[in-house]
């Protein structure tokens, strides 16, 4: 089957085989020591997230090269034909593992099951899942410094997005850290959108930012891209959080979600579900408006908008 | 005073003074939001610390470069004229209070104080303590990424030198997870070296190549400087490990140090305390033979290498 003919599921599960693939090439084997720090990397890379990070980057590499991987005759798998793209976005997958990992310790979430499989901590111990993420996090820089295809000045650039996407200042850890200190606390419109751009939103926006910068993207994509990034950024966490309560009503009868239970800040809970509904449709139609100047190359991104707004799960 | 009339502990001062300076404006400040991150990577970087990685990175950047920062006449203070060392150096500074903050955690190490001071997680919880030691790594990347006066290759090549040095393969996280393994096991010669070269000896290593690349070096001058690091490290590790035994057994009038109570597998476990101090002096040799090639300008590498050996804390 030709690439441009799969639906967007096919796609991602095509997609995500190739990210899997590339990540293992990328993480050292169980087999180099010291084992057990290398097992506990794998096992939390490899429990079957969805790898949204690393499609999100070589799509966006595609739609600002133009070079969209599947438009090559014949072809049967999508291909990163932008270089780096892929390796890239495994960098990405590595900080956003190694971000779950610590998330899930008993010091944070306390969550023993992440995706059905057991929490780092339960398997190899609070000492190793430190060490784990803080291994993923090493690595994905180390992946960064020596990715083949591009010169210096774009791999720094790659560097430096995700380093800056992911710390203390508007990054994922500033958001972390917002959101452990906002429990409890008024929910206020102003504090949830700051937790969520940065928790969430910085590491998405980095994903479409860092596959544009291997697909070498002009100043003026550069910020169209950024702005698709943000707007899918709040679409999703806008949908977890209604996900949150419409599951957990459906489950147990009861309107209590998680997030409520943990009296963590959502959308839901400042605006109320149908306005929650209503913002979700906004963020993607504006994501889709950002879009406009990379015509049909980027329609994967327009799909992948559309999936992020109306999921299930 | 001349900086050339200075002594090695004259000079150690004003050098951690600069330092210090140069981390305050390296470090978002508290009044920057999430306000309680920043106070926590503040609080563990102005601990105490003595430094000697910045040192390290700075001598070695005057050494391969020629230019000695002590040689400016009538200079009352040392001053970082190589470019980027100084910023290099509080990269590795942060990545070496990154991993003691890791370490002393509960699930690690469990100590409660370091230096006389409580240790982050007594002060600011363990959550935070965990995102803290993330901070200050995502911290000394963005550092790196943004150092001024290097050009794109060169700050990768710092990127890519701190970031392996670092990781799980013959890097710090990797020598801390043999350490925690072997604890309780025989203690071998070949485990001990494999665990400090990678645990402390990778970091310092990393601080003298880290300053050479700053300063220009040849590959030629890029060995020497190297070695220099390896054995300096492994005499540093070696005098900790005597001064554990020493000091415990001074204070408590007894054999067992800290190390030995842990099941640490130390150099005077394996080698007993004479031949431990022969192999000191034998490294601390073998550093002033790596550093020939530079002459004068690698003077106070040269009291470095004997202040490590020779120290009595």
């Amino acid at each position: 089957m030709a690439l441009s003919d799969m639906t967007l599921a096919e796609l991602l599960k095509e997609q995500q085989r190739l990210v899997d693939a590339a990540l293992d090439r990328l993480t050292p084997p169980e087999e180099v020591r010291p084992h057990t720090i290398h097992k506990a990397m794998r096992y939390s890379l490899f429990a079957g997230g969805k790898r949204i990070r690393p499609v999100l980057c070589l799509q966006a590499a595609a739609a600002v090269s133009g070079r969209d991987p599947e438009a090559v005759p014949g072809a049967v798998v999508p291909r990163a034909v932008v270089p780096g793209a892929m390796d890239a976005g495994c960098a990405l997958e590595m900080i956003h593992t190694y971000s779950l990992i610590h998330d899930d310790l008993p010091a944070l979430d306390n969550d023993d099951y992440r995706r059905g499989k057991l929490t780092s901590h339960k398997v190899f111990g609070e000492a190793m899942a430190i060490l784990a993420g803080d291994s993923l996090f090493t690595r994905a820089i180390q992946v960064l410094t020596r990715i083949e295809g591009l010169d210096a000045a774009a791999r720094l650039a790659l560097v430096d997005e995700l380093s800056f996407a992911s710390g203390t200042v508007d990054g994922m850890i500033g958001g972390q850290v917002t959101d452990i200190e906002s429990e409890r606390k008024p929910p206020t419109a102003e504090l949830l959108h700051e937790i969520h751009a940065a928790k969430t939103g910085a590491l998405l926006r980095a994903s479409v930012r860092m596959g544009a910068i291997c697909g070498g993207a002009t100043p003026e994509q550069m910020d169209c891209i950024s702005r698709y990034g943000e707007h899918i950024g709040m679409a999703f966490q806008i949908v977890d959080d209604i996900l949150d309560v419409e599951e957990s009503s459906a489950a147990l009868g009861k309107t209590a979600g998680k997030d409520e239970a943990q009296g963590k800040i959502t959308f839901p809970a400042v605006y109320g579900l149908e306005r929650s509904r209503e913002m979700a449709a906004e963020q993607c139609r504006l994501a889709h408006a950002a879009l406009e100047i990379f015509g049909d190359a980027a329609l994967r991104l327009h799909e992948i908008a559309e999936m992020i707004v109306y999921r299930k799960s």
